[in-house]
Order: structure tokens, then C-alpha cells, then sequence
């Protein structure tokens, strides 16, 4: 795949723009690393208008020069280490340079990874930049060498990342499920922002060779999936909510049952976990997702956004597939 | 078993005595229900002095009489309709009914099963009264049958109790590991002393029955109990501490990943986690173990108890194989 591509710009700057997605059958550690291969296959919902643009061209002085928010990066930031080890696949020349502007709309206090949106905003502007002119499925295969998530970010809706069989991962990309859910929403609650003690990646890979509860995980992730594609194709909520919100909470046993245990939760966490539950007991449809981290995602219906918002004032609220009404939201 | 001892009283009262214990490695799920029959074995301490002590005799009134530290119990309470129904199994006639009186030495703030000794000093007590001269053996597969982790409480010391394969139980009891380890200490912290909301017996069954993690629990069982019997021959405190803690947060693991998720958990328990993992960092060897419920105890030796005491002024520190040294602990 890389060995086709030219890496000859076609224009003087490229410009990629992709959302940011929730898994809601999570990709939870890697069956290869280098080109992160999943284990399994997962499941997301893109989060517009939550993303990223990133914009970039040559230059012919040596190194990358990086601005992330309007903001220069030193070279030796881990974020810029990680971009130009990802920009070395396709430089024209050894010793060429990018230029990077990166915005990424996704605030920061939301407890949502960047890195998704980020690598496929990049690949999309690279694209853009060659004039590759690449399908959906090659471009989510290139975001996926930058982060796993990725590969989901370059088309939006609900969509699966198919974890592919073969060693060089030319099978392992993401697509686009035909079905919308108009009325389906995302609540991001912050819990914490501070910087988590370890990185999801790490977390991943540590899960993976020292829980043994991991070894289950491929199995309830064969049944979520195929769980939560009918809850898509029939909008059934509650099959949806149940199966997104055990899959996390699955997610974070296997972490859990790790050693040493990876336990992103605060008290906080747990506290609007039981807050949540005692909503649901009194008859509030409403179920959970979280990411490798504190911080708490509600999944709920349109009409229910007035009692979410009157719980949960601070909760930002995104609708996938439609407009903010602003009389309901 | 039952069909083979006597029914008739040899005496007017028997009495018995038990102590509790705690589980390094956890009984987690039944592959018999009716029969308290274990997935697994599994390996606790005891916690002298905490404890029961029961004396029983019979009356011809019908109904049981059971007085539980110094109270009446009425008939219809949860309590005495388990203990009721367990006696059923040893009534001279129909309706006999039995006087029993027990003393639990366990506080209740402690966050500890009162389960394991109560029915294993009823059954010391029945053995009392009928003489039978019982084998630890059958007084453990008879504790077995009020409460699973009676039969652990039946000996004394580092007790393991083998699962069995048979379907009759007859060899499914627990018996005492001849190791002993003074200077091991358990350090029990309140966190919570409310009510559960669901009993750990349900949540054993939930667990077994909607989890995919679980699947990978006995396996994981299997490494732990022979790592943690090669650490009390070895006297080697770390592997115990670090098999103990990972084996009881996988337990946690395998409810939290069941649904509806069961999160025994405050934020006072993370809190207090996240505290001792923090001391661990530091250097100080102190694990953690907790049973189906948000109070922790704590797995130290006992030249860590003073600086243990100063973090945690509330600890009850529990000596299982020394009498403690007052300028120690």
C-alpha cells in the first residue's frame, strides 16, 4: 500500500477535516503493534461537530514544523514525536519537511481522545496534498498505522472497523454502517482532566499480557457487536444502551483484573456511575460508554435530554445524526 | 453423609466455636447450587479472635428459638429462616424444634461474612450435642451446606478448600495448609458498613451467569492458588500480597462485567485504593483483599503495622498466627 502511493505533492497545501468517534463496542488490544492490528473488531458513533482540520505542506528546510490550536510544538513533544514518526511513511525526500496546523475542536475537558480525529484529519490532508485520490478504505488503513482509532475517523455515522485476518492489516479498515439514528445522543460528562498515570496504549498492552479475564474479552466482543448492529438496524434503544454500556464496563474489568490493576476511576466516577443507575431504576432510559479513562458518556434519546440536562447541568450534549433542536437541548 | 449420623441427642446442650476467615483466594461461583458446591477451590485465613461461638439444644416445642448476640429472632427474619431450614437437615423429628444461641465476636463494622463461622461453629455445635465425633473432614462438607465458606472456617491457620469433582460433595471440604506465618497481619478498614444492595450469593450467580469474563476465572484461579501456596512455603511476602490483591480485584473484574454491572464499590472504596497504591509506590509492602462488598482489608507484615496505623487510624489489625505485641502493633 505504501510502496503505491506517490509521494509527489499534486498542490502547494493539503487540507483534511475528520470527527472524533465513541466506540461503542471498543477496540481493546492489538493482535499486532506496529501497524495496529486489533484483536477484534469494534464498533463507533462519530461525535460531530467535535474534530479536527488539519492543514499541511512541504517545506524544504529539515524537520517538521508543528502548530497544534495555534500553538508551536517543540520537536521533542511527544505529540510531535509521534506526528513525524507517522509523516516519515511520506516524506518525498529523507530530509523533507511538513509544516503541520493542526485545530482540533474537541475541548479538551471533554475526556475524549484527539488522536482519532487527529491521524485521520492528517491522512485526509495528505491525501488531498498527493492528489492520491483514495477510497475511504485505503485512507482508513493509513489513519489506522497512525492510531487504531482512527481508521473509524475517517467516515462518520455509526461505524465498524473490520479487525481483517491478514499480517499486513490490508484487510483491517473501517466503513460506514447505512443506518442513522436521528434522536440519539451523546452525553460527555468531565469527571477529571488531569493527565491519566497511563496511557490507554499502555494500558491496552499491559491488559493484554497480564489479565487473564482478557482472554474472554473476543467473545463477548462477537456478541456485542452482533448485538448492538441489530439494536442499530431496528433502533432499539435499550438493546443499544445495555450492550454499549457492558461492553465498557467489560473493557475496564479487563483493566481491573490486570497487574499491576489499571484503575482509571475517581470516586467521582463512581459516584455518577450509581447516580446513573438509580436514574435508570427509576425508569430514565439512559446507559453509559467510557473510554480509557475517568471521564463518563451518557447515551440517551432526544426526549430524554431535558432530564439529563436538569441532572447533569454541566454535561455537553452531541446528536450524531441531527441538528440540536435548541428547544429540546 | 446425612443419612449415616445420629439424630439423637447425647447431651442436653452442645456447643461450638469458629473462626472467620478470609480468602486469599477467592470462592467465586458454584457449579452446584443446591450443595454449596464450588467452580473452584480456593484458600483463606483465619482471623482469630473474630469469630462465632454457638450452643444449641433441643426443645419440644415446634419452631426453632434463636437468639443471635443476646437478641430474640423473630421466625420470619432472613436470618432465622436460613438458619431454620438449615437445621431442618439435623431435627430429631419433624417437629422438634432446636434452642440456639449465638455469639458473633465479629463487629458488624467490620465488613466481614459472620456466615462462615456462624455455620461452622452450628455445625461444631450439632457435632457437640449429637457426639458425633465427626472428622474435620465431614464437619466441613456439613458447614458447607449452610454456607460455602464455612467450610473454610471448620480448621484454622492458611485453609484450603479443594472444589472436588464428585456430585455428591464428598470430596469437596476444606482443610488446613500445615504452614504457618507469624508477623503476617490483616488490616481491616470500614469504608461502608450499609446494607448491601445485592447479597454476594446473588451476585455469585449473576456473575456466573452474565458474564463472558467469568469464563476465564478458574483458570486464573488455578495460577493463583499455586502461586500463593508456594508464597506461604516461601514465607515470600510480596508474592502474597500482589497473587492476593490481583485474585480479589479480578473477582470485583468478573461482577463488574456482569449485567446489570454489580459495583460494590464506593468512592470512598477507590479512594482508599488509590491511597494504598500510593504507599505502595512509595515502597511500603502493603496489598489489599476484599470480598463481595466496598470494605478493604489489608495484607501486611508486622513491622509495616505502625506505619500502617498512622495512615489508617481506624484499622482493626487482625494477628492470624501470633498474639499481637502491644508496642508493635
Amino acid at each position: 500500500l505504501l510502496g503505491d502511493i506517490t509521494r509527489k505533492p499534486s498542490r502547494s497545501r493539503g487540507t483534511g477535516r475528520a470527527v472524533a468517534n465513541i466506540a461503542l463496542c471498543k477496540y481493546w488490544g492489538k493482535r499486532q503493534l506496529e501497524l495496529n492490528l486489533p484483536r477484534t473488531s469494534s464498533l463507533s458513533i462519530s461525535l460531530d461537530p467535535l474534530g479536527s482540520e488539519t492543514t499541511l505542506g512541504l517545506s524544504d528546510l529539515p524537520g517538521d514544523q508543528i502548530r497544534l490550536n495555534g500553538r508551536e510544538m517543540p520537536p521533542d513533544d511527544p505529540f510531535s514525536r509521534r506526528l513525524s514518526r507517522f509523516l516519515d511513511l511520506f516524506r518525498p525526500a529523507e530530509t523533507a519537511g511538513f509544516v503541520v496546523e493542526t485545530h482540533n475542536t474537541i475541548p479538551t475537558a471533554a475526556g475524549l481522545a484527539s488522536s482519532a480525529s487527529g491521524f485521520a484529519a492528517l491522512v485526509l490532508a495528505l491525501d488531498d496534498l498527493f492528489q492520491w485520490n483514495s477510497t475511504p478504505r485505503t485512507l482508513s488503513i493509513l489513519a489506522r498505522l497512525g492510531s487504531g482509532s482512527a481508521a473509524r475517523s475517517i467516515v462518520s455515522g455509526f461505524v465498524e472497523w473490520h479487525a481483517g485476518t491478514h499480517d499486513d492489516g490490508l484487510d483491517s479498515f473501517a466503513e460506514s454502517l447505512t443506518d442513522t439514528w436521528p434522536g440519539l445522543c451523546i452525553g460527555l460528562i468531565e469527571v477529571d482532566t488531569r493527565p491519566k498515570p497511563v496511557s490507554s496504549r499502555q494500558a491496552m498492552t499491559d491488559t493484554v499480557n497480564t489479565s487473564f479475564l482478557y482472554s474472554s474479552w473476543p467473545q463477548q466482543v462477537d456478541s456485542d457487536l452482533a448485538a448492538l448492529k441489530t439494536a442499530i438496524r431496528q433502533r432499539n434503544f435499550d438493546q443499544l444502551g445495555r450492550v454499549a454500556e457492558h461492553n465498557a464496563l467489560s473493557m475496564h474489568a479487563t483493566m481491573i483484573s490486570a497487574w499491576p490493576p489499571i484503575l482509571y476511576w475517581s470516586p467521582e466516577t463512581i459516584r455518577t456511575l450509581h447516580t446513573i443507575w438509580r436514574l435508570r431504576q427509576e425508569g430514565v432510559p439512559v446507559y453509559v460508554t467510557m473510554d480509557a479513562g475517568p471521564n463518563i458518556k451518557l447515551l440517551f434519546l432526544e426526549d430524554t435530554a431535558p432530564m439529563i440536562r436538569e441532572k447533569f447541568p454541566k454535561v455537553r450534549i452531541i446528536t450524531p445524526f441531527a441538528p440540536p433542536d435548541p428547544d429540546t437541548l
